[in-house]
Parts: structure tokens; sequence; C-alpha cells
């Protein structure tokens, strides 16, 4: 089998600057021939040239307010012992806000401060300074000034403005067209019926969304199968077509990775992988003098590129840069290892905990798009650093925008799909807030608590000697802190299992079989110390259970692993088990605690969850999720003081 | 005549929560039905529902690599003592990244790890850990898994999570249908012929965007003229249509603003008048169960209107909250004295200057719209303050990122138009930099540099002993700071006359006369400074000028005043006239250079405009204004230690 290498492992500022540099000199970076368009329909167009008023704005002397317009040098000498008479219709003349003064007038007196004597007179007792309450020509605008440069993104002011200006359309420079070539023989369009190997081909709609949001016009092609040829074709045809064309994927070095071949065969390959993670796979190329980009396949892989390397092109068509990303300063939560020689994008979770911003990384995984989804921001940790530890400060880039992070209750521990309910409830009732959980195990949750990095854990920590939840945890592992315990829910543990039970499987005793395949969960979990309590009770060794070391991280992950027949049993929840229609047999019932430090307490962050798990909609969706019990629901079981 | 009056004076965040908590009761701020719609439709949408994953990605087993899948059973024990041989095709398969794995087989070695022994033999020298390189099901998304929360607003990553997850339509709030009634018999449409008093209505244009960018619909309707049955019946139909109604403007309590009473007519008005500025006209209001607001009429007062009352509602029937502003801590350059007792909205030009970020207040005007274009954010004064000092710290809402304004050089000083196309090539060479220039005159710009406030100064002072430029001033007015002087232009200096001179004015000796009215410069202009010259070296008396109290801050607003028949003369710059096609008697060349702290000298802020000075595009788009001589442009002229 020959193996086909990458061309490069550029640093990608590197790789960029190549890129953009190569494709200036070429002049296709330049925007295309600027479009007449109405400015009412400008909205997020881009001005190709400076727009300049061809009317002063306003272009009259206009009334500023309600009153009577006045010749100021009638006024002159008015005074309190001196005052002076006008007649209304004749020396003093009704406006509005917005008349025109009648000729030779050059003030307004507001409605509010005229004295009538008479019907038909006022009297004035101060001088009126010339154009007091006039809007003079040209006061916003004056005719042939520039009201906006070119380059410039059209806003609902800018609109305005230019109408004002008497400038009904304007050029701008045309939306870059972007087309998107999806390739790859496993892919089928949403809606088809799977089979496995059937990819769901999603990134194109993905991708075709982000450029999109930039300002171009996506052009979603057909699938192109993994074949020379066909790749070549419709490649080919995209160039005749659109300004900009995406090849995803086949941008690898693998067998049926013909993407750079096809580009080379047309065009230019410039760059053909870059030294990042995830997305090394990227290819930069050109033919017929436009940009042909390789994106990777891999979801988190596809973003990354097209965030790096697509949208600065977009933007160049348009004759602009990328806005720069609102970035802040976070304090790592754990050590956050990274390979040398590459620059890795871990997608990060944010909270405002205290007086720190927290980031905490979630799935590293080029495949697990869920983890862009859910996270705030990203860490860039550079090509020649291994990394951040634990208490660290790093920069991060928003994907949200901080004043969210600051509204977002931040909960580390266990994971119980209650709490994705709880999410919900909570947004629904609270729009600005956020629930943000990440899921370490019971354990890893009041180490988080210890070090400042959460607003509550999540723990079911059974005590084996007193049969009690939580408390004797928290006194080892928080001492000196005061928290609060409140009950979110009792839940069913048990064994999951496939449905129909094929392999007969009665109880934990089993798990020691032969043909028995186990997942487990991590250590620190509180259903994996549940789960030793008991096998100590029945004298079991966990030596003794294949897949003892398959460890997973949520119930869900391992009722999955039970789905897809990749264990047999596994201990979890039973709403896990209910929800992928599995079997389940109970080993008992667990308590699961909100643990609150008392500083965070009477905060809206805490205070929110409380009243949402107040609601009886909250509850009752809970229940529905199957082996749960709500009778403690938001009660208070422990705090320090007790 | 009888004088309506305002029934409230609310602060502002009464008024709204006054509101919105009667519409929450009258349940006219829930969202619709929600709509179904194609995932891939539904950029920037909000979830009505939760969204749940119907199937897992990965649906398989998948490998996350090219190379060949193993039976992790089959490596126990290898080591490079012991290695252990596989055979291709039957313990080992080729896989690529993607495909499912076979069945019983648990693991993947990367394609770059594989050792051949034989052609179809391959050796193994440590156990392969079970599910390497394997991406099992759900690594992504576990089917029944909660994708997105409701009240959620797509992006493009979304749309890839939801389809990877087998959803492909989702329920989303409908967007508000929000109706706009421009009402004023002054409005024509834009292109009309303009009459003196004729309003170009580009209000209802500019509200339309900013509700669209929102995420609702506008939908713009005719010009209602100022009369209360016909704009009675606008409301009523556009409340049969729309889920929101604008009636812009009429929200006054003048003599033909009929808004209150017609919304009073048919529903309820629930506040009338807030202690705002600009804005106080607003009206809230409730007809039929549907929010029905009076939007004031001046631009700016449209606009801050919208922002504050109709923006919560909007996305209040989105099931949202507005996104918090982008804020940051700036210093005000000069005193901003504001009223007691109303909440001020002033717009601020932002620059950062060394380590400040400096706030200069742009105009005040309720009716200047181009401050609003021109600002880069909002300065709120509270109700109970009045004012900030200069040097003192204000928080600033953004209108443009803070990175934008991070690349601004700030221009303080005398206003050329020069500046305008300097601005517009800088743009055009440098999409990420932008040239913020306020215009106080040459004195105003080099005290703005003594305080710290701006990157530069425009100056043309004339030393009246020496008859040289700027040099003395400099000297004096910034003792031990070392600047660099470089020239922009040498520009002509006269007087601005109507077109044909009608007055027949033929120098200075002219603008003493009984029948000339002047228009003048501000104090510290140096157009006004070599007016003063001038006029003393000719022995004028100033006092015996008509207008010369009448001050505006630019040359083109000089310019206007003259064509709009305000004033007889005024001087100014040639291009001023011309670009109004105006008279012109010239009076002088004068100089017209840039000031710049040593400091700021080798900084990008400076580099780049001096770059652009040094083009002959930019140097030719300026000759073509009139009057200008560029042959020293760029130049340094002088710097402390020459």
């Amino acid at each position: 089998m020959k193996q086909k290498v990458y061309l490069d492992d550029l640093p990608w500022e590197e790789a960029l600057e190549r890129y953009l540099s190569y494709l200036r000199e070429a002049g296709s970076l330049s925007p295309g021939r600027p479009e007449l368009v109405p400015v009412e329909k400008a909205l997020g167009r881009v001005t190709a040239t400076p727009v300049y008023a061809i009317v002063s704005s306003p272009h009259y002397h206009a009334s500023a307010m309600d009153g009577l317009a006045v010749r100021s040098a009638d006024t002159y000498g008015a005074s309190e012992t001196a005052p002076k008479r006008l007649k209304v219709g004749e020396e003093a003349i009704a406006v509005d806000t917005g008349d025109p003064l009648p000729e030779g007038f050059d003030a307004v007196i507001m409605i509010e401060d005229v004295h009538y004597v008479q019907p038909d007179v006022i009297e004035i007792i101060s001088a009126v300074p010339p154009w007091q309450h006039v809007r003079v020509v040209g006061e916003d605008v004056v005719a042939t000034e520039m009201i906006l440069p070119a380059s410039h993104r059209i806003r609902p002011v800018d609109i305005g403005a230019v109408l004002a200006g008497g400038v009904n359309s304007i050029y701008v420079h045309p939306r870059p067209r972007v087309a998107i070539l999806p390739t790859g023989t496993e892919l089928v369009q949403p809606g088809a019926e799977l089979k496995p190997g059937d990819i769901i081909e999603y990134n194109s709609r993905m991708l075709g969304a982000m450029v999109e949001s930039w300002g171009a016009v996506p052009l979603r092609k057909e699938i192109t199968a993994d074949n020379f040829e066909s790749l070549k074709k419709a490649v080919h045809d995209a160039v005749d077509e659109a300004d900009v064309v995406l090849v995803n994927a086949g941008s690898s070095a693998g067998r049926e990775d013909f993407t750079a071949g096809v580009i080379a065969s047309l065009g230019k390959v410039l760059v053909h992988g870059v030294a990042i993670k995830p997305g090394k796979p990227v290819i930069l190329g050109e033919v017929r003098g436009k940009p042909v980009v390789g994106v990777p396949g891999y979801p988190v892989s596809a973003y990354l590129g097209l965030e790096l390397f697509v949208k600065p092109v977009v933007y160049g068509k348009l004759g602009t840069v990328p806005p720069a990303p609102e970035k802040i300063e976070a304090v790592v939560s754990r050590k956050m290892f990274s390979p040398l020689g590459v620059e890795e994008f871990v997608r990060v979770k944010l909270g405002q905990v205290g007086d720190k911003v927290i980031a905490t990384p979630v799935s590293r995984g080029a495949g697990v798009l869920t983890s862009l989804v859910r996270a705030d921001g990203i860490i860039r940790v550079p090509r020649l650093s291994e990394g951040y530890n634990a208490g660290e400060a790093a920069p991060v880039e928003l994907l949200r925008p901080a004043g969210e992070i600051r509204e977002t209750t931040v909960i580390i521990g266990s994971h119980d799909i209650a709490l994705d309910v709880l999410a919900n409830f909570l947004r629904q009732k609270y729009p600005a807030a956020t629930l943000s959980s990440a899921h370490v195990g019971s354990l890893g949750g009041l180490a988080a608590l210890r070090r400042g990095e959460a607003h509550c854990a999540g723990v079911h920590l059974l005590d084996e000697e007193t049969g009690d939840y939580n408390v004797s945890y928290i006194k080892r592992y928080l001492p000196g802190i005061k928290v609060y315990l409140v009950n979110l829910v009792y839940r069913e543990q048990g064994l999951i299992l496939a449905r129909g039970n094929p392999k007969k499987i009665c109880g934990l005793e089993d798990l020691v079989r032969e043909d028995v395949r186990f997942v487990n969960r991590q250590r620190g979990a509180g259903t994996r110390i549940l789960l030793d309590y008991r096998l100590k009770e029945m004298g079991l060794d966990p030596a003794r259970i294949r897949g003892y070391d398959y460890e997973e991280y949520t119930h869900m992950a391992v009722a999955a692993a039970v789905k897809a027949g990749a264990a047999d049993a596994g201990l979890g929840i039973r709403a896990a088990a209910q929800a992928l229609d599995l079997d389940f047999i109970g080993i008992g019932e667990e308590r699961y605690d909100l643990c609150v430090p008392a500083g965070h307490w009477d905060t809206p962050y805490i205070r929110r969850l409380l009243e949402v798990m107040a609601m009886p909609e909250f509850q009752e969706e809970v229940r529905k999720l199957g082996g749960y019990d709500l009778r403690d629901c938001g009660r208070v079981m422990w705090h320090n003081d007790m």
C-alpha cells in the first residue's frame, strides 16, 4: 500500500500569508465588479466606493421645535423691564417641528416659552439669539460631503443617513459566490435510511451557513463519489460558476483522498497540511485564478479550516477584513496538555465564578461537533507551548458574548439527564441565563468547588459506612468551606442491558461471567463508587470483570455503548436505559444533590436554579424521563451549621 | 392655542418594565405558534422547543483513522521481545476514516504505525487497547440527547449538529411581523423633487433594517398624512396584519401630533414621554393585545426609542432577550454637561491613545443622524448626574467592536476635506484601520495632544509675527513635548460667496457693510485666527461685522450656510466653495500640517497615514477637490531636535 504524505506542515499564519499573497498577486482576492443596489436593500452589504451626499439634510432652514418663528433682530434689547411685543402672523409665525422658516425669519421660540398678552400678540422679555431652535441647512449632512467611506458594511443607521443625503442607490461589492462540493462515497443526504458506514452529509449545510453569515452566497453542490475523474469534473464546473470553491473532504493523504491531486491537475496546490489541531489536512489551492480550498472532513476541522483560511478570502473579496473576535482572559480549570509543534484550538466552556472567568475544556475530538455547539470560547495553545497548567490564565476567543457568559451558572460534577431539563427550563424562564454543565464525576465536582471553579456541583456519593449521601465526602474534601446541600432528585441506578437481555444477566454477579462485556464509568464517578461498593459487598473481584477499564463519562454514553453492542452491560440510571429503549435491572435508589458553596447561595446563579426546580412543569418533565423521584427537589438536605 | 402635555416623564427602565409587565400579562409578549422549518433554512431563527437527537452520531463504531482494524484481544501480550503477527484480511482489515469496524473488531492501528513483515502479514509489538482510534457510537451525540435547548438562536454549527443527530426540521418561533407606519404631511419618498419643508422619508427604512437585523419581518407602510382619521385607520389595519406596530412620528405633544390620541382611541396608552434625551416623546401603547409604539420623529430619537423599547419586545416575541452590548471604560476628553432629570445618550468617538481609550462626544442633536453613523459608542449620563468632567472615566456601550477601535487613528483639530479622502484611502489600503477625526479647531487639536487624547492634530496656525505656520504655537502650547510636524497640504483660503456674487463682495473690507451677513468659524479655528489677523492688518473692527458671532465648526458648514442664504459670505477653503458650486475669492495660501507627538510617530497609527499620503492616487484625488497644493505632502517640516 503506497502511502502519500502531506506536502507541508506549516504554521497556519505562514500558510495563510503565503496563500493570501499569492491570491493577491494573481488578482484573485479583489472584489468583483461593483453592483448598484437600492439603499434600502443594502443592509449588510459593503460599499465599493465612498458615498457622497447629493442634497443637504436638512435642505432648508427648519424649525427644530413646535413654536413661533421670529426675526432675531426684532427681539434685540428686549428685557423684563423693556419687553417687546410681536404681532402673531406677521412678526411671529406659528411653525411646527420640521417646518421651513418663513423667508427672513431666523429663530424659533418654543411653544412652552411663548407668552401671549393678547390672542394675537406675544411678549418677549429677552433677546432671541439668531438660529435658536433652528436646524440650519446641512446640520446633519452637507451636499457633497462623504457620508460613508468605501469598504464599509452597511448598518441600519447608514441606510437612514445615505437616504437623508439624497442618495437612493449605492455601489456595493458583489457577494462572493462560494461553491461547496461534498465528496465521499460514504455520504448520504439528511433523511436517508442509514446503514453502517453511511455518514449524513451535514458539513456542506454548516459550511454554507458560515459563508452566508459572512456575506457570501453559498452554492451547495451534489455529493461527488470518491473518484478522481468525477471530482475533477465537479471542481472544474464549480470554478466556472463560483468565485471560491470548497471541496469537503478528501483533503487528507489516504487511499481515497483525491482532492489535492484534482486541484494540482487543474491548477496549483500552494499548501497541503497545516500545523494545527484539529484541521491539519487543509489544502490551499488555486484553479484558473480562483481560490480552491480542500476542507478537512471532520466537522470541527472543517469549521476551523473555514474560519482560518476561507473567512479572510471571503472578506477580502468584500474589500474588508474579518472582525476581530472578542477576547477575554480566563483561568484554566484543568491541566491542558497539547503537543509541541502544532497550534491546538481547544474548545472550552466558560463561567464567571466569583471574580474569575473559569475555562473548562470540552471534548477535543475533531468529530465531536457538539463540543463546538456547547463551547463558549476557544483557547489557542501555541505551537511552542505544551499547554496550560490548572490555575494558569489563558486568552480565550469568545464564541458567545461576554455578557452571556456572565449570566451562566456553572455546574461541574456528576452527570444527570435532569440537568438538561433544568438547563432548558432555566433558559425559557430567564432567556439571558444559561446552565453550563461539565461532567467529571462527583468527586471531580467537589474538587472544582474547592478550586473555586463552579457555582455548584452535582454529587451522589454514597458513604459506605453510614449509608448516607454526600455529607461525609463534603466534610473530607471541602474542609472549612461552608456549603448548602440541596436535593435535585432521587434516581434509580441499575444495570443497563441490551433489549431483551440476550445474555440473561440477572445482577452484578453476572458481570464476572466470561461472556459478559461491561462498560464502566470513569474513576471518581458516583456510579463507579456505587459499583465498587456493591462489588465489595458481594465479594466480587473487579479484575474479573471484562471491560472494567472501558470507561465512559456519562450515563448516556454507557447506554449508547450497550445499545451499539460494544458492551453487554453497564451501570447507570434508568432514564438512560429508557431513552435508548434498553432493558434495565434496578439495584437501588440513590440521592443526587447539588452542593452549593455558601458564597454563591444568595446569587442569581443559584436563586434562578432553585426557582426553576420549584416549577411543577420542570418536575413533571423530569418524572417523565423515568426512574426519578422528586420528593425532596429543592429541599436543603444539609448545611454546615445544621 | 391649547397646548397638550406629555402624560409622563418616567425613567426609561421604569417605563420599559411597566410596559413589558403589561404586555406579558396581556399575553402580548409571547411568541406566536411555532413554525416547523427545514434545519438548513434555520440560520438565525430561534428554537421554540428543545431539539433532541433522533440518531446517534456516529451511529456505528467508526474507524477514526486510515489503517487496519484489529481485535484488541488478539494483541494482548505483544511486546518487542514477543511480537505477535496478524494476517491482513482476516485478523487485520484495512479501513479508511469513517468506515464501520468489521463485526467483532474493536480497535484500529493507524496506517503510519503498521509494520508489514510480509505483504499480507503485520507485526505487533505492543498490545492495542480496546477502542483505540475508534469513534464509538454516540461519541458526538447519543440518540435522545438534547442537542439544543429552547430559545436558542441557530448558528452554523448548530445546523451541523442537529442534522448530525438525524433531525431535519425543527420548531422555531415565528419571526414577529413589525408594521412601520410613517406619518407626516411633510414626508416625501426618497427620490422625489424636494421643496422647502419636504422631508425625505428615510426613518422607516432605517427602522425596518433595525427590526430585520433583530430577526423580525418589517412591513413598511405608505405615508399617512397628519390627520386623525387617516392615522386611526392605518393603525387599525396594521394591528390586524402585524404583531407589533410602530408609528413614526406624531408622537410629541404638538398641534399635529395625533399618535397618542389614535392609540388611546383604539386601545390604551401606557406611557407617553420618557425621561431620556434624545427620544423623550415615546408612546408605549397597546391595541387589541398588540404592542403599538409611537416612535419620535428625529432620527436619533427614533433609533434610541427602538433600541430601548422595541428591541426587548421583538426579542421577547422570539422567546429570548437582546444580547448585552459590549462595554468598555473610556476617558472623557471634554467636559460633558448633561441636564439633571433625564438620562442622556451621548454619542462618542473612541480611540486608543497610549494606554487609554479616549471618548470624544460628537453632535448631540437629535436630528443629526450622521453623528450616529460616525459614533463608536454611546455614553449614558444617568438622570441624577450632571455629566462627566474632562479626564473622568465613563462606561461606553460600543457600536463598533473593541478590536476595530484599537485600530483607529485619532486626529483632533482643524477640519480639512482632505482628511475625508485620507480616511477613505486608509480604509481601502488597510481595511481594519479607521481614521477618526474630531473638528475642534487647530488650538483645540494642540490642547488634545497635550492631554494625550489624539495620535495627531491637524493645524494651520499662522504666526502673525514671523508669517510661519504652527511651530511657534507648538512651542507655546506643547512645552516639553517632542513632536513631528508633517505637511498634509497647502490650501487656498478665501471668501465663500453665493453663486454669481449678488452682493458684489470684493474682499474682507466688504464684510463690514450693513447689507452683508457673515458666517464665522469657531474660536480657536485657524481660519478664525487668519480672519482676525487680516482684519487687524486692514484696521477693520470685528464688532462691525454682522454675523461675526454666528459660528460654524467646519468649512462645509460655512459653505452650506452661504449656499442656503443664511449668510452672504464666510471664510473657508476653496474646496468647500467648489463642492457646493459657490463663488470664491482667494485671500491667500496657507499651510495645513499634521502635528504628531514623537511617542506616536513610529506606530501603525501614523505609519499607515504616511504611507497613504505618499500614494499618488490619494494626492490626485485631493487635487481634484480644488485649491490644494501637495508639494510637501508627507514631508517633515519641523521637529524639536531640528
